[in-house]
């Protein structure tokens, strides 16, 4: 453990030192009402009580029927640098809202609690706790914010680059067909890029066009020429020869500056031809406006007449899963696919809808489970310090249970699962196998999880979504995967509705 | 002009020293293509050729009539700071693209162009160069990418902020009804929470629940308590009256735990009323959940009733522009609003689109239009070095004029305007008066520009849309602004085009 410890600490120095980390502090990332809880708390001496919050979402972005799980390192790095600065207490102090002993609390503030969390790249679904915080009160009401913040980012980009690379993934034409991420310059600022090109990474895309998010994370980066660069010359075929002149090697023309297929095209064929008896040769041309499935196969057409058949076609201009499968069903000779705006923002659904529910608060020495009621029945909570239970017959994931933390189970005896609320659907499962989706990320304050890297991460969505079925995974009306309760959780949620009741009654 | 050379330098490095900024180093913020045209140019030894480049958007977002220009402080700030690092450097060298006289070029790179842009605040039009960028081919190109993110993101939800903050304004039961941001948990990482509460303002609100926006920016923060306060405690009461312990003076409830009119409101008039007798007051209630419309009036009617008729009612629960309209609509009873994450994220539009066009180059010794040609009409370029005129009759804004930087307009003889595309379309203006959008604020790299604060930029915004015709500000179908092109630059653009064809047939 001692060991496990040294490696986790060392991993996340060296993820802190990245440049998107490096020198920044966000302890006043947070909504004020976070900070008067804290304050309430504080003053009434409860500040230290220990309680358990869950970070779920309720339903699945994009018509999706999961999301991939992202963000936790950004977690793990903003708990495990989480300090206020003298300024930031300065700040605090001026807005005449906080007793002196309370600041100096904040001073020597500093994360303590335990978190576990679903790793990065897991396949999870609605209501399953993606991280379960447990510490004092204050300090697990401070970091709501910055958490959701991250994980509801950095989540909805991954699960959206994951509907458009599977689209992509759709090219019978051209197996392999790759996604680029390209949306720097229509990101909601810069984290929005350099996360949002990390979970773009995570979600399946092969490569980024942004420098700095390929330098943070190793992800490798791709860019030819814009077409400023074809008009800064006085002919589009003195700007391809220019552009040639530079990289031999790595040659992509843009095609579309004036008229794909009239100049463009043959433009390129006459470098391609020219490269062909230098032993060189063209890597690609790039179409990023008007009718790209007509254009791509005309342009298919005269590059194989002229015997530059190996020379590729990348294609952007405003494309999603959407657009992508349309030009394929077209049969568009594309073979990648360069996605900026609605990859980087998600155009259709640019928010995932994380929450962060008080589950479970200490009276006296225990843990006592707490429900969230709510008018809309998909709004209550489920109670109790919980783990989430993916249970696998044959390699297939057949259901999620989220069970209570302390429950145990014996795969090799049959297990009767339930829809949580039609709870006459049941289904027996025998000789399964168990995956504990929440692994321990701090306990007491200290970091125990040695980060993976990027790569291992899109590796596990890889794997993960292997174990579903197609009709789960497939983009339109998929199939709603089993997440049910077990029946003490079940219970325990009954009778504390009922419990509910009563006193609202009385 | 040195004296206001030393004002905007010192206000720079007030800038640079604000948590948002402070420490970062986003040089690498862009498209791995610029750099590989920034070499191309190196290359072939045109680095240093003179251009002139646009930015602008060609379709206003969410149905609006226009834009509010915001995100210039953020371009001032990286282009006074623009640097690269060692080891910015060292990555680019380790991709094994770029000599090293390259990277020695870039070691020593500075900005040393012109920038003339609109100030913050201001309203602006499809195809108005919010920024023109004169230089170095090699130092225009590089910064697009991340000038266009700045722009794209801060002048977006500016435009959305504004829409918003109107709607409740439309309150007439609650004149000068309030829209408070509080989108920080659903905002796309940091940066869209930090900088987009900081174009929520430009757009109107009058406060955040982000406390680190507020500390950057000075912006009044707001916050209360949430649902976990309430749940903590072991009954709803006892929870109000532990906030008002610790907020005696800025004590609001959240009422919508269990049941806002049997429990919620009941409860806050039970310490509302003991606290008439402390001789404090109530300030107001919380509604987060559920028909907002009718709780709103049955609350305002049973705080009425029960003497409390100065206690404000706050809504939130995912609002926008159209669902506080239809609550006024139906009459609600709202004080001042809450809203996250359609705001901050600005679900129904989360990208403007703004573009970066060369429009001059020089050759030889002097600067030469160009224009870049498409397919589709509304995507060729207007030309040249320009300027954007305001043209006022009595205050009242009446039309645009984008016209060659060179023009010289006497306000004292009348002007006739043209449709650009419908010459047909024609209107005289007499005794106008001329705004000139553009100013200076780097010239020769050096910062001419003062930047305002953010309070200014408020400001400028309720006075820009002043001169507006209420036909121009509505959020439905809006009439469209007049913008055209003076006769010199029409008659450049149609020269420029009819060379186009020309060369093309032969």
């Amino acid at each position: 453990m001692s060991n496990q410890r040294e490696r986790a600490q060392q991993r996340v120095e060296e993820i802190a030192a990245l440049p998107v980390y490096r020198d920044r502090n966000l302890a006043l990332l947070t909504d004020l009402y976070q900070l008067t809880m804290m304050y309430g708390h504080f003053k009434a001496g409860r500040h230290e009580q220990r309680v358990v919050f869950d970070l779920f979402y309720r339903k699945n972005p994009c018509g999706n029927g999961y999301v991939i799980a992202a963000g936790l390192e950004q977690v793990v790095w903003y708990l495990h640098q989480l300090q206020f600065s003298v300024d930031d207490l300065a700040y605090l102090r001026s807005l005449d809202m906080f007793s002196e002993d309370f600041l100096e609390y904040l001073r020597d503030f500093r994360f303590r609690g335990d978190v576990y969390a679903v790793p990065e790249g897991t396949v999870v679904f609605p209501n399953e706790p993606l991280l379960r915080i447990e510490g004092a009160i204050a300090e697990v009401q401070l970091i709501e914010s910055a958490l959701l913040a991250f994980i509801n980012h950095q989540s909805l980009i991954a699960t959206k680059s994951r509907r458009i690379v599977e689209a992509a993934q759709t090219n019978v034409k051209h197996p392999g067909s790759a996604v680029i991420e390209m949306g720097l310059r229509r990101a909601q600022n810069a984290d929005a890029a350099v996360f949002g090109t990390r979970a773009a990474f995570i979600g399946g895309c092969v490569a980024t066009s942004n420098v700095l998010a390929a330098k943070s994370y190793d992800i490798p980066v791709a860019g030819t020429q814009g077409h400023s660069w074809i008009q800064s010359f006085p002919t589009e075929l003195e700007a391809f020869e220019a552009y040639r002149a530079a990289f031999p090697e790595n040659t992509v023309l843009l095609v579309d500056t004036y008229d794909v297929l009239r100049s463009g095209v043959p433009n390129a064929i006459r470098v391609g031809l020219a490269m062909k008896e230098a032993g060189q040769s063209l890597k690609g041309i790039r179409i990023d406006s008007g009718d790209l499935a007509y254009l791509s196969k005309r342009s298919r057409q005269m590059l194989n007449a002229a015997g530059l058949a190996d020379v590729q076609i990348i294609a952007s201009s405003d494309l999603d899963e959407y657009t992508i499968r349309d030009l394929l069903t077209q049969g568009a000779e594309i073979d990648s696919f360069g996605v900026g705006t609605r990859l980087i923002t998600s155009t259709d659904c640019p928010a995932l809808g994380c929450v962060y529910k008080l589950v479970a608060q200490q009276f006296g020495d225990r843990l006592e489970p707490r429900i969230k009621i709510s008018e809309n029945p998909n709004k209550v909570t489920n109670p109790g310090k919980k783990k989430v239970l993916r249970l696998y017959v044959d390699g297939a994931a057949v259901a999620d249970l989220i069970a209570l933390a302390d429950e145990q189970y014996d795969p090799s005896e049959p297990l009767e699962l339930f829809h949580p609320i039609h709870t006459y659907k049941r289904k027996v499962v025998q000789n399964y196998e168990i995956e504990e989706l929440l692994v321990p990320v701090f306990i007491g304050g200290d970091l125990v999880y040695e980060l993976p890297s990027l790569r291992s991460i899109q590796a596990r969505v890889e794997h993960q979504l292997s174990a579903f079925s197609s009709e789960i995974r497939r983009h339109l009306n998929p199939h709603e995967y089993h997440v049910d309760l077990s029946q003490p959780l079940w219970d325990l949620k009954q009778r504390l509705l009922h419990q509910w009741r009563r006193s609202a009654q009385s």
